[in-house]
C-alpha cells in the first residue's frame, strides 16, 4: 500500500480528533489561554538516512525534524520524547553516537526530554515526540490575499549536498562543506516560529520541499500563490551543483526536502518588523494554485528520503 | 546491549530532563497551575504481539498501554499521537483493523488523536505517544510508612491468557474467555488514575508485574513494603491455570505483566474516600525492599513481551 492510501485508510476511523483538525505540521489542543502542540515523526534508519551521516548527526536530526514541525506551528518547544528500536547488529559506539546528537540537539533547542523507551526491532528506528506551546497558532490555512509569501535562510542545498553525494561529485572541499551542512546538519527554527506567531498568519516547514509546501498551503488556505523565480534565496554552491549535473537551480530550491526552513505568510506592512534573516518570495492573491513568473508550478517533491506526516 | 545498558548509555548523555526526572512512567512538565504529563511506548509485533492478537486488539492495546502511563501520573489523557512503521507484507485489511482498534480505544478513552505519522519498516510498529495533565502529579516516589498498598482490580489473569495460549492448554470456554479478555484486551484505569490523583500518594501500573512494580515503588520512595499473599486479588482462573501448568497462583499474580492496573499507597484513613473497586495488599513501613508474608520477594518479572521504558 502507498503511504497516502494509509493515511486515507486510518483517517476514517480516527474520528476523534484534537481542537486544529489532522493536516497540519502538528496536531493542537486548547489547554487553558495557551495552545499544545504535538507532532511525531519517525526516523527508519533503511530509507532515511545516508550512508555518510555520523550516528550524532542522525540523532540530532532526529530531534531537528520534530522541533521544526512545532517551529513552524510559531510554538516553543517544551519537552522531546523519544522511542528507540534497536536491531542486534547495532553496536554500542553507534548507540552513544545516537544519544550524544539527541543530547545535544535538546541543548540546542533548550527542549527537555521528557520520556524514552527502547525496544528490540529490525531496523534502527528513532520516533521523536516534540511538544510545544503557544499563544497564537499558525496553521497552513491562514493565509490571505495580499500577503507575503516568505521564506527563512536559503533553498536547496539539501537537495545539491544529496546530489553530490550520491553522484559521487568532485567539488571543492568548500562548497561540499557548505551543502553538507544543510544536508545532514540542518536545524530547526525555532526563534523565527516563536517571532512568526505574533506576526505572520500562516506557516509551514520545508520537509518535502517549497513546491509541496506552497501547494499544500495554496490548497489548505483558498488561495493562490504566486512565485518569482529571481527572488529565491539560492546559494552559489547551489548553482554548481546544478551546473555539473545539467540541472535548473530553481528546480532543485523548489524540489529540496528536509531544509526545515520556514515559508511563512504576513500582511506587507508586518513584514518590516521581523529582524530575522528572510526573503519575500512571491505573494498570496485569490484564487487556487502556485504559480512560478506565471506558470502552474509542477508537484515537485522530495521523494528520496521521504516520509507522510498527516 | 541488554536494554538495561542502551538505557544507561542514553541516560549519560540526556542531562536536560522535564521537572520530573526520568523514571517514572510517564515525564511531566508543569503548565501554569496544571502538569502537562507525556508518555511513549512502542509495540514492535515480531516481540509484543502474539499471533492469536486479532489486529483491532493491536490497535486498541497501543493505546490503553501509553494510556496507563498517564492514568499512572494521576491525570486525565488529553490527546494520542502515534507512529506507523509497516513492512510490505502487511496488507489492507490488517492495517484497517489496526486504525478501527485506535479508533475504538480513543473513544473509549474520550481521547482525540493529535499527529500521525507513517513509514515504511522491516516490521510493523505501532510507536503510541499519550498526553495527560493533572492538577497534583502521582509519582513513584512518593510512597511513606503507615500507607497501605492496593491495587485496582484483580491480576494474574494477563499471564495465565499467556500461558494458555503458549502451552495449548485444554480448558473450558468460560475460563478462556475470562483469561483472554485480560491477556488480549486490557483496559486502562483512566478514571480511578484521575480519582487517585486527590487522594493517593503514591502509583505506578502493572505493565512488567506486580513484584517488579512494587520494587521500583520502594526503591524510588525510599521504603519498605510488606505484601499478604492472602489478600492479592486473584480470581479463581488464575487458580484453575496455575494447578493445570503445576505452579504456584501467588507466583502467576505478582509477576504478570501488561494487566495494566493501578498500584498505590494511600494513607488509612482516606482509603475510604475511594469509591472504585480495589484491594488492600499491604502495607508501607520504614526500611527497604520488598517482602511476602515477612519473606523478601525475588525480582519476579514478565520476560516474555518485555519492553523498558525509562
Amino acid at each position: 500500500m502507498r503511504e497516502s492510501e494509509i493515511i486515507d485508510l486510518f483517517l476514517k476511523h480516527l474520528r476523534k480528533q484534537g481542537d486544529l483538525p489532522l493536516g497540519d505540521d502538528a496536531g493542537a489542543i486548547r489547554l487553558g489561554d495557551e495552545w499544545l502542540v504535538a507532532t511525531n515523526d519517525m526516523l527508519v534508519r533503511k530509507t532515511d538516512v545516508p550512508d555518510i551521516m555520523t550516528p550524532e548527526q542522525v540523532g540530532f536530526k532526529a530531534v531537528t525534524m520534530n522541533v521544526s514541525d512545532v517551529a513552524a506551528m510559531g510554538a516553543m518547544p517544551i519537552g522531546f520524547l523519544f522511542s528507540l528500536g534497536v536491531p542486534p547488529d547495532v553496536g554500542r559506539d553507534y548507540l552513544e553516537g545516537v544519544a550524544r546528537g539527541i543530547g545535544k540537539a535538546l541543548e540546542f533547542y533548550y527542549t527537555p526530554v521528557l520520556s524514552a523507551d527502547t525496544n528490540e526491532a529490525d531496523d534502527l528506528i528513532i520516533d521523536g515526540i516534540a511538544l510545544g506551546v503557544t499563544g497564537r497558532l499558525l496553521t497552513r490555512s491562514g493565509a490571505r490575499p495580499g500577503e507575503l509569501v516568505c521564506v527563512t535562510g536559503d533553498l536547496g542545498r539539501a537537495l545539491a549536498g544529496y546530489l553530490v553525494w550520491k553522484n559521487k561529485l568532485d567539488i571543492s572541499k568548500k562548497v561540499r562543506k557548505a551543502l553538507y551542512e544543510k544536508f545532514l546538519e540542518p536545524k530547526a527554527k525555532v526563534s523565527e516560529g516563536i517571532k512568526l506567531s505574533e506576526i505572520a498568519n500562516s506557516a509551514i516547514d520545508v520537509s518535502d520541499g517549497l513546491a509541496r509546501e506552497l501547494n499544500l498551503l495554496a490548497r489548505r488556505s483558498g488561495v493562490r500563490i504566486e512565485l518569482s523565480s529571481e527572488s529565491l534565496p539560492i546559494r552559489e554552491e547551489v548553482f554548481e551543483v546544478a551546473e555539473l549535473l545539467g540541472k535548473d537551480p530553481v528546480e532543485l530550491a523548489l524540489s529540496s526536502g528536509e531544509e526545515f526552513e520556514l515559508v511563512f505568510t504576513v500582511e506587507p506592512e508586518k513584514a518590516s518588523c521581523l529582524e530575522f534573516d528572510f526573503s519575500v518570495v512571491g505573494k498570496v492573491e485569490k484564487g487556487s494554485g502556485v504559480y512560478l513568473d506565471g506558470e502552474p508550478l509542477p508537484h515537485l517533491g522530495w521523494e528520496h528520503f521521504s516520509h507522510e506526516n498527516f
